[in-house]
């Protein structure tokens, strides 16, 4: 099995600087002190964003590590999730001994009109007629209709994250919001509103990985991965069943699970690229019965001070959203809080956690559990 | 270690397909057959060639393995062999025990300048002015001043691997030329000239993987992955000191010779997106002396009936270069070689063969080492 031994990570947010600059900013210090044999980064769209291929050789160009192999990983929105179990791969193999992943992406040079197109660019060409959050609203109409949830359940799931994130110094959106700030946001796809979407956002994360014979070495704090579970699902989105569930999200994280042997998490750090998604991931990794979800969020308990606190980072919906650095981000936060290293937003006695890097509408999703033991 | 147990492949050339439809022409018969856990798409520019983002997805769904998660390779050119080493670790890692790696990509929707334009995305901004074509042409310009090389020697490789070519029935190219046709061919970047350099083709190639200890259940012939190599060298061309050589190529090779633990290979697949890299990989890898590889060409040591074969598929010369099918085809050509099933232009006594997949001039190289043992 494998660790996480050091993290780098860039403000999220608008920034000025090239995508390989972000992801220079993210891994200098750990490029200064670590001799890594290879580099992956997790990154989707840098032809299409950035007009730029080849990003991995040109970023350890960027950073003086030449010499170092490198290869690029994609998996839309969560290519993170697949960088992790990559690079756990290529230490288990023995490819490679000390691996570093950047996520990156710099998405604001575009307008918000093009940056949906390019991303709708994942859904077949007949269903490019919808997008990711139309599918989001049309999940949320379901959900609030199947289940009884109130509208104001579902927008406190951004009144919360808002508040998580405005803990967070590397968040895009550092202010908390209310409930009639969230409701009276402009209408993105009805009934959803602006704050309950992730915003735009520039940003890079890295981290280090090795296996856990060597990971003392590198930190007397290691964060131990303890098992990572994957799967997919129809990209034909009309093809679904039910918009109330994600099933590669539930057999991604049962196999996470039995993988890690473990029963019970502390945190979770969910992709809530809209409000309604993490209630639904909630329920799909098996924190509450199908159709509860929405009553854990109006009674606290996945709040910081709550029992299973949820995005404790502020998740994408506050910290935003850099395509390929989302996964790798939540791995980041992973490793603060097990450390006991997160600051204002600290998830008390924070010992086991878990991320779901998810692709399209479940397209694709990776959960990884991570732990302060093997 | 991992074994190829079965492969599939589609016509390269100017196809009408989609980039969808060619991965699933060359893995339907695969995916019929068996039970695969892990799906690796090595492709490059789906999004700048055919605006498709979550290619991985979309490919697993048109085969009707929904649920098989995926990810998206990529390496530029060297996309192939980055792929292999991947799939190695997965399944050496046991997180999957049966893997199908489709190579693929679709080029000829759009017009050679522009092409050409997306792939010099590779480079550093400030050195786009250059393309990789005319990177070849100052390698050959320094080649010949510096080892005495004859300009037909270098020509001369187009004709032997248009010769292989056209006994290979998926190649791009099913047309041997002479040497007079090479050097009145079109001056591309003086003085390579058209029949130089690889066009631009689509194509897919699949391979399907497994563990060593369970190869003998898929097929009685398996081809065994002896060692993987791979290396990096800076992306500012500029700061090479010497085009004649391609430091990673040389680094990869001398790994993969390491771990396989041999010293003899009986042909190889190697990078020849134009000529000159044919001769400076064959001393890269340790074949001929350094400037003594254009000696081997004109003596016939290179030639399908030579001592070391060089490109017996038509290489990317003749067979096409669809840019995240290239490597994969080539560990499809060592199957064929190795189980004695390449037809026409069959290497004699091929038990052991290398390919060689690179990125870029040489910013990233992967070198595979196959056998008929482990």
């Amino acid at each position: 099995m494998v660790a996480i031994v050091d993290v780098g990570i860039t403000k999220f947010g608008k920034r000025k600087e090239s995508v390989i600059e972000l992801a220079g900013e993210a891994s200098k210090d750990l490029v200064r002190k670590y001799d890594f044999d290879f580099v992956i980064v997790s990154n989707s769209y840098s032809g299409e964003f950035n007009s730029i291929s080849g990003i991995n050789s040109l970023i350890t160009t960027y950073l003086g590590i030449d010499e170092v192999p490198s290869v690029r990983v994609d998996n839309t929105s969560g290519s993170g999730g697949s960088a992790l179990l990559l690079a756990k791969s290529l230490l288990e193999s023995k490819e490679a001994n000390t691996v570093l992943i950047i996520g990156v992406e710099k998405m604001s040079d575009k307008k918000t009109r093009e940056v949906t197109k390019i991303i709708s660019s994942l859904l077949p060409e007949n269903e490019r007629i919808a997008s990711l959050p139309s599918l989001a609203s049309l999940a949320t109409i379901n959900y609030m209709k199947k289940f009884g949830a109130t509208r104001e359940s579902i927008a406190e799931v951004a009144v919360k994250n808002h508040y998580n994130g405005s803990l967070n110094p590397y968040a895009h959106i550092q202010k908390a919001v209310s409930l009639q700030d969230v409701l009276s946001s402009p209408v993105i796809s009805e009934p959803l509103r602006l704050y309950e979407y992730t915003p735009i956002s520039d940003g890079a994360a890295s981290i280090v990985m090795t296996r856990n014979e060597d990971a003392l070495s590198y930190t007397s704090k290691p964060v131990y991965i303890k098992g990572i579970g994957y799967s997919n699902n129809t990209s034909f989105i009309c093809d679904r069943d039910d918009f109330t569930t994600l099933d590669s999200v539930r057999r991604a994280s049962r196999m996470a699970f039995k993988k890690a042997k473990i029963e019970k998490i502390d945190f979770a750090e969910l992709h809530d690229m809209a409000t309604i998604l993490e209630i639904i991931q909630s329920e799909d990794i098996g924190l509450f019965p199908k159709g509860e979800g929405w009553k854990a969020v109006i009674n606290g308990v996945t709040r910081l001070d709550g029992d299973i606190p949820l995005n404790p980072s502020g998740g994408l919906n506050s910290k935003g959203h850099p395509i390929g650095a989302s996964g790798i981000a939540q791995a980041l936060e992973a490793f603060w809080q097990i450390r006991n290293e997160a600051g204002n937003r600290q998830v008390k006695d924070a010992r086991v956690g878990l991320s779901l890097s998810m692709a399209g509408f479940g397209n694709s999703a990776t959960v990884t559990i991570y732990g302060d033991e093997p």
